[in-house]
């Protein structure tokens, strides 16, 4: 379900934004006080171009956390649950952010620059944090937000289309990895990217006054592979796994509670903040768990749209153990699936599970992420 | 203009969502990642209820940065740049809480309690500074979002219909002083605040369950008195020369140049974030002043809605001196009106500006805020 939204100064327009309303946009979210576009009003055909073809994606709402100056390694490291010591320039890590209790306050990209390290953030205001921390330490860094906006390529011809573009050394970036470039005169970061199981790449934009720009440029050399505009997509990101920060986690929620467990280093020689608390959730196990959901029958149509809220996970004997923040029809599985943080000891028991599904109560099994 | 704005878990919303659905709400915002009414579909006719009558706002997107410990006194005056020394309990204060370099990050009312403080605050996420800010200077505090949402009961007739509900007393509330109190069972805190000039209260909710409950005490009692659902009123706030958090300021803003001189004490004892940099402010004076814009000619209705964006304040030789960031007709005036940040060189000179509204290129005068 959409409402309506006024636009207002608060809300900032992305420097893609009169091309996303060319391109027909639908829907958007508000995220990081920026507008997201959600949809061009065929979800189902935006998840079939990006699992098959190419799409053109304005995520300019992810914004850049940029930490440099003489203390910015240590600064970076002390903001990040996660060793950074072996951490190369053009390298990007997928990082939990966390509080003194070990809390998930973000889970960005972070980038590692020649001269300057950029967190590429999920929605919530890091850039406060970050400065609150390096002025309270004593850190001697700049804390700041360039002017910079990620533009996405994804899907399985977003190499083909990007080494138009750019040339073939495109082809080998590593994930995550990326490099500085021009595109005609505009100034972008190639990075291979993207909120999606599909495979891309994202451009980081560094003048927001070319967003028109570049997105024709790849507009122009995506024609040949019938590229199509779409944005991060539900269906696609449910049946992959992603976590929806802030969405998925609440907000008392630590990394291991949110399926991040691989990304946090707690053995470690390397200091950063709410590492003790971290350490005690490990070796105690935490108390929840982030799984998937596969709903009794096949897909109906019937739980097709975003949940509006976060709905309660029962147990067989009705005690509320989690709740659900997430139900797709998957194509790839033909079963509604769904995303749920349950309590641990449910998890591990194994028994089935009842959900508030749009549509009615659901029985359900619980099953690790990623479902494919 | 509105945009369609999907629902999900990332975006909360208020114990009042199914009354204000009820009530015929017909657009939101998005505010501290929860939905605020903006509103019911007559902007005008609000308005006339509003200055003439009373009305019923669910402004529970103003959430509570709640610090309490042993601490709490000192940690609160860290982050307010304001002297406490002398509130009380039962007190509010409208202050702002800046980052070390005196930049503006919100401008919340505090309230003191018993045993604790809220800072009920604007759109940023204030619960993570002070968080970051009490660990890493080592504050005895709990800091917390506890289950409090604001509903705002505004208009010349509110005390009537206040004091119908909970007694005379509140007859004697000083602005922005409060009192907890129950209507019925449900537990509320009772504050001579909100934000319009037209006088009136805000209940601070204490049990989100209880959020329809409330709403239809307030309605009912409201009905002799014609009570209209309402929202903050653009057109009303203008005239009043309220400050919009996010929207009015740029990001660099300190609180000199958002017009809020009068509430930052420089000259104090007191220890806060970002003093040096308010003393260098307040001695060199600020690079810019918050002020009001009278537009030539009469009001036309074609610049009634606000602005989707910032737009460019400049002099008659045609240099950008600043950005307006509100615009309205005004029924007290009989004139469009704006807000805007511009250099203090060209205010103090008190040239005429060309701004650029919705309906085109127009000259302006500068003047103070507020406008009546």
């Amino acid at each position: 379900m959409t409402i309506n939204v006024g636009l207002s100064p608060r809300i900032r327009k992305t420097p893609f934004h009169n091309a996303t309303l060319r391109a027909g946009v639908e829907a958007f979210t508000v995220y990081n006080k920026m507008l997201l576009p959600l949809t061009y009003g065929d979800l189902e055909g935006e998840y079939r171009k990006l699992t098959t073809g190419v799409t053109i994606w304005d995520v300019s709402c992810e914004r850049q956390v940029e930490v440099s100056g003489p203390d910015a390694d240590a600064c970076v490291q002390f903001l990040t649950a996660r060793d950074l010591s072996k951490m190369k320039v053009g390298q990007g890590k997928y990082v939990a952010m966390c509080d003194h209790d070990g809390r998930l306050l973000n889970d960005p990209v972070l980038l590692k620059l020649e001269d300057r390290y950029w967190f590429s953030i999920a929605d919530s205001d890091m850039l406060m944090w970050a400065r609150a921390v390096a002025a309270e330490k004593g850190f001697d860094v700049e804390v700041c937000e360039p002017d910079v906006s990620p533009l996405g390529i994804q899907g399985p011809k977003a190499e083909d289309l990007v080494a138009d573009l750019f040339g073939d050394w495109i082809r080998e970036l590593r994930y995550f990895w990326f490099k500085p470039a021009e595109l005609k005169d505009i100034p972008v970061v190639v990075c291979r990217s993207g909120w999606s199981k599909q495979g891309g790449f994202e451009l980081f934009l560094q003048d927001s006054a070319r967003g028109d720009d570049l997105w024709d440029l790849v507009w122009a050399a995506g024609e040949k592979y019938d590229i199509g505009p779409a944005a991060p997509n539900h269906i696609e990101r449910v049946e992959g796994g992603l976590l929806s920060f802030g969405g998925d986690n609440t907000p008392d929620s630590n990394p291991l509670e949110c399926g991040m467990g691989g990304f946090v280093d707690v053995d470690t020689d390397a200091d950063y903040i709410g590492k003790a608390a971290l350490q005690r959730v490990v070796a105690d196990g935490p108390e929840r768990l982030f799984v998937g959901l596969i709903l009794d029958g096949d897909a109906t149509g019937a739980d097709a749209w975003p949940l509006e809220h976060r709905t309660p996970v029962r147990s067989s004997a009705g005690q509320e153990v989690g709740t659900m923040s997430a139900i797709v029809d998957s194509p790839v599985m033909g079963k509604t699936i769904g995303m749920a943080q349950i309590q641990r000891a449910v998890v591990e028991a194994g028994d089935p599970v009842t959900v508030e599904s749009p549509s009615g109560p659901r029985t359900a099994t619980i099953t690790q992420l990623p479902f494919v």
